[in-house]
């Protein structure tokens, strides 16, 4: 298929929308990214790039590097992950804590924000320097060096109160081994991670390939473990609009409230779209029309 | 692919496990199945059958009925249907009531007891006799006359006062238009259904093959209406192990309390597997089991 | 105390006030009840009365209705009763479903809906016809002869679908002994019966003189009891606002939607207002004003 | 009346029963505890003194001295205070999230853990230290010097991962002004206070007196005042059992995971309790049962 065409087709459609949304303003070095903005990129099984728009421009990657933690974490410990953290969507708003108080404090999964700090918690347990392997494992995935944004992750500790209820709440319930703020300066700087759409889709080939990077053929994951990854990304990848993306898209996904979506085909490429203006389910509202495009136009859906 | 010899094997390895769980006990007719009872059939979207076990020994579907009624409504009012209708996961068991008064009386999705009863609703606003049109449809579909079951529908009536707590509660935020009483049996008429593996396999295949069934070669639903409800059954098709399904089996399924689960493969066959003893989620244990061996053996994942 | 100047001057005060507020509309009966009505009684545990304002006029006594439902049932199984029945504070909205899914049925009050219904389901298990025993109850406890209003009953019927989700509900957990429709039948009617401010201060006297009738003696509950009813009103009494009630009246009180409100000087006297405005809680407006105002002009309370 | 007597009596008839219940244990300082203790002491609007048991030895006051907070905080802001915090029965355990998210951050009242800590962050933007206001507020109440528990505080702190859960999620909903470490060290330390029986008797006598030190005359809050703490105590001074204290006891109380109660009589006297031994409800079991017989031998009670 000629995805380059593809792209470009959809960046000239889905540009009388971009500008849609409202950019996520709780800290600064988000709220002051130009709402105008779309990028889209692929990477193929093959080995195959294609891009278009802004591209090449790096976004915070934020939650979508939950899929790089959780990956992380299954590489070191494998299935006994599962012992703490469920794999049930969430069926609530990503950061609450009801659920959470309703279930003894076991996050349902690893991408809402407390499952995600329980994988942040898990790391420290199993390595003396989580923040740099997971540097390590995403610069390995996207064949380039990426880097924590410091100021990005200080901003993120000094407004994230919810994510330290959470935090502290599991704590009380005994679900969290190590000392909060350590835990939680783990999960605010994989957050703060700058990568661009090519970076992006480039890195997560592995899921749309069984585990293995397209090219020089390093296994990351094993087979198996790839489809569950996917598997959790379209049931729980998308905050409470994971119904909706499998609907409407009908492919794992992952958000980040930066702006950026990946999805996988698998077996086929990974897709990177970004553009910074967010719907009310904290999804990019340009992201999700560009991935139901891609969708209607190229027949690539699992369902 | 031999998928005879597959599910051959498949009833050879489940067997040891023949008679883990429990069988529903709510209503007599479902308490006096024998727990131990394993069938498998399978139906390709060439009209190939496959079949093993007790594959030919008829079941109450149950919650499986709601991939049906959901076809009638979608085939007869399209998307409107999701204006009262969510198509997000629960995150909570099937009947809780708790979500529905958070959403005001908002089913979450047409896979939980709610949202059942909301498409039954909607069956009869539109429909003068919503039960013969269901089972026309499906009597259509697996090409032979199925009936209800007057005893098991009035068993249902009987003790069904959740069922009842439910549609009371969603009229009380005026989001059922009928009669409470017509319309819950609308609903527990649609679950006394009894089917056979190979029935319920033939009766599914047009999920699998765009929306047409196999043989025949009628439109049922349109290609992307096929896409979507594979889509909610892999979301929302297994109560609150939507998210284990999809991660230990990867493929749309529904279940019911009858013990049937049902699975899609898209563009290659529809499954139904049957054991009577059900789990903690209220699914198959041999079911779901039998379904983790058939992907294992196949290598057949939407991931 | 001059008790008919204290309420002579309250109608005074709250004259500018009345016609504040909305008169429940859900039912025709009480829709067409005039907003700018208000009347005040009192009968001391002396035997003396005083009135003010429109408290000859009959109105729907609704919620009111419960302290007479929980007082019969005290009076024919004692202790027993809060086998199945809670006495705590629900802090949530009256008809809250929620909370009776977290504690698996079991009403916190008696005097939120659910409890209530409980209650109306134990009369039907202790006696053959507990509709004529309960208004033979008021009718003593008041000194004349009430009656239901089949009008009211049987519009609270038509449209208590939040009520029959709760009974239906706590039905489904066992709660419920009785048929559904029956119990609610009781309920229904319960609520209808029609009674002035007179009436009803007169009917309540006993709560403020240890259980006993003041004029003729009759006990009616024993001090402990009528000790514990007071104390439940306070806690229970008044919907959502409890904590507001006890803060700014600081009396035992009970309202009902139809806009009466009895409140209960322990030794000294019961009273009633009416005014059929309600505010945001479901509580009679001008009722609760003229009750601070009682307090203040009076220094009765219990605190 | 007689009340040494009274209390005299009331130790007799609890020696059996002492040592029920469970020694809090989340820190050592109160782990340690033994169980085996009882004190009560009283002291009366005219200055008279009465006391039994262990009612000199000091006990760790805990939530007991949210009274205290609440006190100081209405002395200095009024009204004000309640803009932000609620003054309605929680409905739910003590620390409980639920209910905070729901209700946007707004506590529901100053006597749960998410209300206190509310008033200690008032009181933080009320005064430059805040903790020795505390203090010497407690100090002039008792008539004697008190002191933090520095041991029992830092304890406090290090475990204290629910009250830091439910400080950092009010924050994130704007309802804490201050930094969140610096609110939790009020709140921690207010807990710290050690007091006994005579002491804190004493010390609440200003409720009983409307508001006034019945010794010395000094008014500590207004007489309003004293009977809205006296109504918020009754209503939710007891976690989730002020329905049960209402319906057993009857008189304004507020406990603490130490072990201690006190209870006003308006008019009348203050009255403190402790027995280490916690029932369900995180309350003293004999101090439960001391207060019973207490209300039973005098015929106190607000009802």
């Amino acid at each position: 298929m000629d995805y380059q065409s593809v792209l470009d087709a959809i960046v000239d459609e889905v540009e009388p929308l971009v500008g849609e949304g409202k950019v996520a303003d709780y800290i600064p070095a988000l709220a002051r990214v130009p709402v105008e903005r779309f990028g889209i990129a692929l990477y193929t099984v093959d080995g195959e790039v294609a891009l278009a728009g802004d591209a090449l421009e790096a976004f915070s990657i934020q939650s979508v590097s939950k899929v790089f933690s959780l990956t992380l974490a299954l590489k070191k410990v494998g299935e006994q992950l599962w012992l703490r953290l469920g794999r049930e969507p969430s069926g609530d708003p990503f950061n609450s804590l009801m659920q959470l108080e309703v279930e003894q404090g076991k996050a349902r999964n690893p991408f809402i924000n407390a499952g995600a700090i329980c994988v942040a918690d898990q790391l420290m347990s199993l390595s003396d320097d989580p923040k740099a392997e997971l540097l390590d494992l995403v610069s390995t995935l996207c064949g380039e060096s990426v880097a924590f944004d410091p100021e990005v992750a200080e901003s993120e500790r000094a407004t994230g109160f919810r994510n330290a209820a959470l935090a502290n709440f599991m704590k009380s319930f005994g679900k969290i081994d190590n000392d909060v703020d350590r835990v939680l300066d783990v999960y605010f700087n994989q957050c703060s991670i700058a990568m661009n759409c090519v970076q992006m889709a480039r890195a997560m080939a592995y899921l749309a390939n069984a585990g293995v990077q397209p090219v020089g053929g390093r296994e990351i994951v094993t087979p198996r473990q790839a489809r569950r990854i996917n598997a959790l990304m379209l049931t729980c990848g998308t905050y409470d609009a994971a119904g909706e993306f499998a609907f409407l898209i009908g492919l794992p996904c992952k958000s980040g409230v930066g702006g950026g979506i990946v999805a996988v085909v698998p077996g086929e490429l990974a897709l990177c779209v970004w553009s910074p203006g967010l719907g009310s389910t904290g999804n990019s509202v340009v992201g999700m029309r560009a991935l139901e495009l891609f969708v209607a136009k190229t027949g690539l859906s699992v369902f």
